[in-house]
């Protein structure tokens, strides 16, 4: 009997799936983020935790757990895949992102986020890259003090970072000693690249979207450029002829770059808008809400992969198409589909996040990196610090001088970004997660393992750096908002809506209390038409925004639909009461 | 700029995926299933169509183009996975299912549809084994008029399948002039546990639980108690020692059935218990709804791949943990989370099913299968006959027999099937599917391809089985429910409700006209209490009920929640308005 039942447990372990391991993997995994969800939500009241936190600490604990239970041999359930990463977990919580976005608060601050998400990285990779290259050449010929006088044309602009470069000098005189194995000059450029990669999903979990709007649509809205720039970077670099860089290429680059943002972005609203026409021409909601959700789930996530077809910034695509889906899409399905994809939306973002925290954190345990590390476990270190030194030097770098840059630009004294918002900015952009474990991976793996040195000691640097950021600079984001700022409901309301005098009080009050897209709830009622042209020239964003409304209620709303510009069905069953559908 | 711009172009595809080839079949593969709802919502007005044949269609149309378009060398986007479908489309079609279903229907007959799934598939599969059994056996010793003699006992009671039967000895004759190959016992028994499961995806979709109640409770739960023993069957054939079947071994094979088909239950049920208790008890309402959803659709995956990983029957459990999940947890979420899981289970069921249809219409061009029937065309349509053939008796073999067992144990005329009744059961289990294609696979290929011959013409028997049954059976359905029960809803609902004298009018009234779960609805009242022990042996299932409700109110609910038994909490602010919050 026990042989015959085993026997047909393993034939239907084999019909089931290939392996009964991975099985317990799955069981493991899955139990596990319900043991994310749970403490998560038992956490929430302390102001020191988040989700990924948690996550990313259980997802430790249970490397350490499993390591000693293998003897030393594996700490990992599943192998790190790029695939799973790029194609399944990323998508979700950029789209529902862009879905849930204050969209007038993202378009109102559009220059400024494209200046750090763009320009920005570039100059956080230029610096990371020219960082490690002093220290890599200058090493060997006794210059340590190389990136201190680059550090020191910083230190100046940031009172606040001294021991940073104390960690680096520290770390450049143990570097000294030894040797990390050959990297050339594309492999600094990658780790710019790298590292230069903010992780949006820990800064929106962090930052509160009804606290901190302005802060949150800058810093939200970064890490969306940011990511579309760094993994385009990435690849530039990765492709570049590094003997003959120039100003042809250099041009060819930012061509590219211009290529890639617009084509992305226009892709993410067609399709957007084709959701929105099929689902008001064909009416789903008459015979199901079923239909309606399907149809935008499978048409958002067509977005993401037609833009990985076209070799576009699927990212940017998913994050434009979920904007114009929540204006148009939205508006056209019955009120359970409304509720529904909202919810099913996050919840889908909520659980890959906590997936990629949690899976980070299992894998930073990974025996095999470590090896070559154990026997100089200084090294590891040093170089950690560097980055990470390299990596606050970096973004202080562009956040301080654009964030001046910015404010030149504006004329009332509340639009512009103060120092302490500079400072958050500064700090929530400073954690690493998913995007750059999954382009070190790219970079210094083949299939999830190395043989190298150098490269094992970039992986778990690397993975020492998303660690360190991720807990400590998380941990410490909550209180120091608090302590920067004390009334951050009050102050971050005043300084993004209180600016303009031309404004109406009965235009900016609904817009503070409600939540997503507040201004379109004024659907009738008329925008004061801007006086004269000057006017287009003192305040562009709101004249801008005038002509959009007019251009959207004439012709995009009777055509894709949106906030009342959906007829009243009577007969729909779901339109009116979804609750007592339900009792 | 070209060279450089595709250089990015195929690093950006090295990172995101490991096949170019695989994000466009993904791309065609998403659109399809876009095409589909679309295509399936323009058809649904028709009598004939539903979404599975559409999806069927638009498969094999695709499959044709393809296979132009490569000049006949592919029909497929993406290699059949028996892992996708058993870890993840089955799931989550057999969990809505469970949370769908109409509890009460399911349980009053509980009894018949164990009768059908579990003793009915055991005579189907014998039935079928043993025809194609003797036709191989008798085939080379000119008895031909084997099955028919066999195929004559049924036909006295089958007047309606007399053309059948011509057909299976055109086929027998045909079959005597040729050899498809090496076929031993143990092949035959697992063919008739491939073609004994039914497919309860494209039956869910033809009958309707609002229409025909009965019918559909038998039909569905048959279904999914077929599945689970088709599989167990299966596996148990497959470790068979076929050289000495006795008495010991068979009684081993019902303990084992009884176990699996218990301790499956079971799983699903605490598994279900634990995710209400645990939603009850932390009340996850007070922040948030996403978190809410994540644990159910976490807590429902789990219990199938809990189940996968005791051996037991993933499919019984997480149906099980879906009525479960239904009675109690559903109740203890927010409003908002009700609508949210109700209409994201039944979308992401939705999606599998109409994936699996696309899937199995572009798999059966497949031209590596046919290039060895190529030759022999005939072949492959006789055999496919002989099975479509021996599956109509078999299940003829079982549906009339145990229905008349069946009608012996109600006095009630109005609760017996009616002949009419037990032929739509007859023809709605003649379709076969995705589980039949699964377990084809499984036994007949190794990792999707095969090179022998006899392996190769039952791969596209099976697909010829599955298309022919689904698209023809399934165009049959609706128009035959309509001609045999002209008012299926009133016939259906008399049928199924009015019968019982001892239940008050005001009691089945409410049952009629709500959907999911009416009963609950009472609440508060008083169920009447049965008088004496002669009204438990008189009407065992509404006494049974009775003392299951007094247990409910008094332990479970009180600990698991439930109707009726959550604290309302004032402050909660998606409690009460849902569709406020999102205006």
């Amino acid at each position: 009997m026990e042989a015959y039942m085993s026997s047909i447990g393993s034939k239907l372990q084999m019909l089931n799936t290939s392996d009964h391991a991975s099985v317990v993997s799955m069981n493991l995994f899955v139990a596990l983020l319900c043991g994310c969800i749970v403490i998560g939500h038992l956490l929430e009241e302390t102001r020191w935790m988040n989700e990924s936190i948690t996550a990313l600490t259980i997802g430790v604990c249970t490397g350490i757990v499993i390591l000693l239970i293998s003897g030393g041999k594996s700490s990992r359930l599943l192998v790190f895949s790029e695939d799973l990463f790029f194609i399944y977990l990323l998508p979700p919580i950029i789209f529902n992102a862009g879905f849930q976005v204050k969209k007038k608060q993202f378009f109102r601050n559009f220059m400024t986020i494209m200046l750090f998400g763009a320009v920005g990285t570039l100059i956080c990779c230029a610096i990371i890259t020219t960082g490690l290259e002093f220290r890599g050449n200058l090493m060997f010929e006794s210059f340590p003090s190389a990136p201190l006088i680059m550090g020191n044309a910083w230190m100046n602009a940031q009172a606040l970072l001294p021991y940073v470069f104390s960690l680096i000098d520290g770390a450049v005189q143990i570097f000294k000693k030894m040797d990390i194995g050959p990297l050339d000059i594309g492999d600094y450029l990658a780790i710019g690249a790298i590292f230069a990669a903010t992780d949006s999903v820990c800064t929106l979990q962090v930052l509160s979207q009804d606290d901190t709007p302005l802060l949150y649509s800058l810093v939200f809205g970064e890490g969306v450029v940011n990511d579309a720039t760094s993994v385009v970077l990435f690849n530039a670099i990765q492709s570049f002829d590094l003997t003959n860089i120039n100003a042809v290429i250099a041009w060819e680059f930012v061509r590219n770059f211009l290529y890639l943002f617009i084509t992305s972005t226009l892709l993410g609203v067609l399709t957007g808008l084709v959701s929105a026409y099929i689902i008001k021409k064909l009416y789903f909601g008459r015979h199901s809400t079923d239909r309606e959700v399907a149809l935008m789930i499978l048409m958002a996530y067509l977005s993401y992969i037609l833009a990985e077809l076209f070799y576009l910034s699927g990212i940017l695509t998913v994050f434009f198409c979920g904007i114009v889906m929540s204006h148009y899409t939205w508006h056209n399905v019955t009120e359970s589909s409304r509720i529904t994809t909202k919810h099913a939306f996050a919840t889908l973002s909520f659980v890959a996040e906590i997936f990629i925290f949690l899976y980070v954190g299992m894998d930073a345990l990974d025996i095999e990196k470590w090896k070559f590390v154990s026997d100089s476990p200084g090294t590891s270190v040093a170089v950690s610090s560097i980055l990470l030194g390299l990596v606050m030097v970096g973004r202080a770098a562009f956040v301080f001088p654009l964030s001046f840059l910015s404010n030149l630009s504006k004329k009332s004294p509340n639009e512009k970004i103060s120092f302490r918002q500079q400072f958050i900015i500064w700090w929530a952009g400073l954690m690493r997660g998913a995007v750059s474990m999954a382009l070190a991976y790219n970079k210094f793996t083949s299939a999830g393992h190395t043989n190298l040195r150098a490269n094992a000691i970039m992986i778990t640097s690397t993975i020492t750096v998303v660690l360190f950021s991720t807990v400590v600079f998380g941990l410490m984001t909550k209180p120091l908002i608090s302590l920067l700022l004390p009334h951050p409901k009050d102050q971050s309301r005043s300084l993004s809506f209180s600016s303009d005098p031309t404004t109406p009080k009965s235009f900016t009050l609904p817009l503070l209390g409600e939540g997503q897209d507040s201004l379109d709830d004024l659907g009738g009622h008329e925008i004061p038409r801007p006086s004269s042209l000057r006017a287009l020239l003192t305040t562009p964003a709101h004249t801008v925004h005038y002509y959009w409304r007019k251009f959207d209620n004439a012709f995009m709303r009777p055509m894709f639909g949106g906030r009342g510009f959906v007829p009243f069905v009577p007969g729909s069953p779901t339109e009116r009461n979804p609750q007592n559908q339900w009792h």
